[in-house]
């Protein structure tokens, strides 16, 4: 197997970096938009088969260094009682917000087998089809993103109902947050047991939160999984907009920090320490550029990187307007530059 | 006159913080919803004797120590030629985005008397009714904030539109940079000649570059800008999710820096230096959570802010939602804390 990956995560040294994209199973993709143009985006995740297809396209086309399960971070609330709709353009929205301690009651920790476990068998069948070529990463929502979601009702600019609720009432959020944490360190298991080698925590809205309240409010649930699953697979933490977190980051008991493109990476090593393993963080914006500005940004975040272990990848996820050529073009130049 | 206001732009020793709220002529009021029930709000916006009515409302009401004059940042790049339309539940809507150098035609540097001399009048019949009571101030937004909405067509999650045709065309973009940069400087001594009396810069989406992109990009516009109008009214730029841009922001030749609540003050004030006056910074969600809570909070940020001039706000303009009284709470803990 392609190990660059793994051995990465470990802070291994290796020959080159490994690079993979977050949502590179997407619409950028021709091959995903003719799955799309069948089959609605729930019921793509919920299709084993479908999944283990477009899991595979992007390490088919693009030949990356590790695979990522299909699936959506919004399924774990789904799982747990919180009806959850797709509407084309509006993104995922939740009908019925969870907005106070009394709401509580409409959710539940599910067993995850009989409700998440089509996630299971995809990451199975991901595992038989990718014949050990690359490593399969699993991933999950943290509970402060989930409970962003939950408690908006979707997503928001400012998210008032969120963080009004933490302000008011900051031990009925944290139930809230802890039913999420239960509830993904059950997940996460099911899908290590399941094959995943390697798990990434999404925080997409971690940095709403200065770095005070994050400790207070964000950090205790988020600790409580990554305790849960150290020691098993690697564990990467995702998150965007936080390098006011940092010093807290820096602390935080998983092998990566994944990070946006706002801080260059050199800095990034400069306050969480030369131990963590570094994953991004080309602005995803990038690639919308000629091929010649990609490789020459590409390059310059490979050396900005270097002093420590890297993760070659962007700082958010593809977006849906890339070229696939451009994409391409970031992988190559990533294969193409070996360290000394 | 209450000079607290402006005698803390300029770094002066002051008996207690002053303090204003952005958006405090807003949707938070009822009196500001009784006159936009029977207005909308591009009309209101060019209305000046309603304008002065809007303005005055939270003077009378809260008793804040600088009145902001109601208007919106987006009016600018419509004087330019952009159709602008505010669509109920939508937000600001340019249906004809403006997305690469041709089309740059469809803009124009316009008379600044002619356009937008409504906000003049605005302006000068809001000191007359002020009566001197607290000063008033006029704001823009700045170039790349403007530019985000007339290239994206609207509000966006990642501003595809704007971040790739600053990969793709830097040259292009900046020439529609300069465009605003130019408009806003008229606009900007227009305001100062109509009785603004301190001028703020709004740059919602400063944080989407990394620090030498935005010292690339954003930055020559914005500097343009304020050198042009140094020496004339104190000036303050404001800007959301920036912390690291602060490295750039404490060169920025302006008297005041308002941030947003991600980072404490004390250490705002540790990386800029104690010359630069700080303004903000209360999470605006801060408001929802009990009166309580809010002035144990604010207490907290005024010893936070302390070793230098300090003009008290939030980190972000205040939220439709929030209930009057306790804004309300808010300004009073602010005056009462005197000193020593």
């Amino acid at each position: 197997m392609n190990d660059l990956f793994l051995r990465s995560c470990r802070g291994e040294a290796v020959p080159r970096r490994p690079v993979w994209l977050m949502r590179q199973a997407g619409r950028y993709m021709p091959e995903y938009r003719a799955i799309r143009a069948k089959t609605d985006f729930l019921s793509l995740c919920k299709t084993p088969d479908l999944v283990a297809e477009v899991t595979l396209q992007p390490v088919d086309f693009l030949d990356v260094d590790a695979a990522i399960i299909f699936a959506d971070i919004l399924l774990v609330p789904e799982a747990m009682g919180a009806e959850l709709r797709f509407q084309a353009g509006d993104g995922p929205v939740f009908p019925q917000p969870v907005r106070r301690r009394q709401d509580l009651k409409h959710l539940h920790v599910p067993d995850v087998e009989a409700t998440l476990g089509y996630v299971f068998e995809g990451l199975r069948r991901t595992r038989k089809r990718l014949e050990n070529r690359v490593p399969l990463l699993g991933f999950a929502g943290t509970p402060w993103t989930l409970a962003a979601y939950v408690v908006e009702g979707g997503t928001s600019k400012s998210f008032p109902h969120l963080l009004g609720w933490s302000h008011r009432d900051p031990a009925g959020l944290a139930e809230l947050l802890d039913l999420i944490a239960e509830t993904t360190i059950h997940y996460l298991r099911g899908q290590v047991a399941a094959g995943a080698q390697a798990l990434q925590l999404f925080d997409t809205w971690g940095g709403l939160l200065s770095l005070e309240r994050w400790r207070q409010i964000a950090l205790p649930p988020l600790q409580r999984i990554a305790e849960a699953l150290a020691g098993q697979v690697p564990l990467i933490y995702y998150s965007n907009g936080t390098g006011h977190l940092l010093p807290a980051l820096a602390e935080l008991p998983v092998d990566v920090l994944s990070v946006d493109w706002r801080l260059p990476l050199s800095e990034v090593r400069r306050q969480v320490g030369s131990d963590k393993v570094l994953q991004g963080n080309l602005d995803p914006t990038t690639l919308l550029a000629p091929p010649e500005v990609i490789r020459q940004r590409t390059l310059q975040m490979i050396d900005d990187g270097l002093g420590g272990a890297h993760i070659v990848n962007l700082g958010h996820g593809i977006l849906p307007m890339t070229p696939v050529e451009h994409a391409k073009a970031f992988v190559e130049t990533v294969k193409a530059r070996t360290l000394d």
